[in-house]
């Protein structure tokens, strides 16, 4: 059985830009654009099965790099904390400076 | 003329996770222990001009690593900004609870 994983669409948006651009373009088909295997190997004119081996070097590739760096994990708990600080600073008496600081950072993270 | 680059000791502190062994290895040995080029060549047995082709390789691989992805600059400017937030809200009177989910999203930044 073949089933999309949540987790590597996520992968994907952050470390997609170091797949080869065929990688990416099948994967961008299948997790984004919500192509079927058939319907891929149609558009790149490779079998079904060579579609399914593409995603899955992809997969591993992405898997290697958040193995080894842990970079979108990190981001995402970053990401998070920030919109939290963020949305309880804009109802709360704090200095100004304090506030847009915290705004700034929060910019720079979920960029 | 072959000269350590600086913001590649930085990139490497970032993405060196990713090199193969080898390369890692001698990079370690370069930026980090400051062996010389003939120090190396020494160490793990190949020519002078072999080491010279493995620290410029690893470097082109670092470079396209933050040029896909421009983590590592991004991080270092959220790290920047998160501690001097920090510093700001320790002398600050401020709520409690901002303080501390400020300590705590700097803390995620930096680890």
């Amino acid at each position: 059985m073949f089933e999309k994983n949540l987790n590597i669409g996520f992968l994907l948006d952050f470390y997609g830009v170091l797949l080869s651009d065929r990688k990416r373009s099948v994967m961008d088909m299948y997790y984004n654009e919500d192509f079927s295997l058939s319907e891929i190997a149609e558009q790149i004119d490779i079998s079904r099965q060579g579609v399914r081996d593409v995603i899955k070097k992809a997969e591993e590739e992405l898997l290697f790099y958040e193995e080894r760096l842990g970079l979108a994990k990190k981001m995402q708990a970053a990401e998070k904390e920030a919109t939290e600080l963020s949305n309880l600073s804009a109802s709360t008496d704090i200095p100004d400076e304090i506030r847009e600081r915290i705004t700034r950072l929060a910019e720079l993270i979920r960029q």
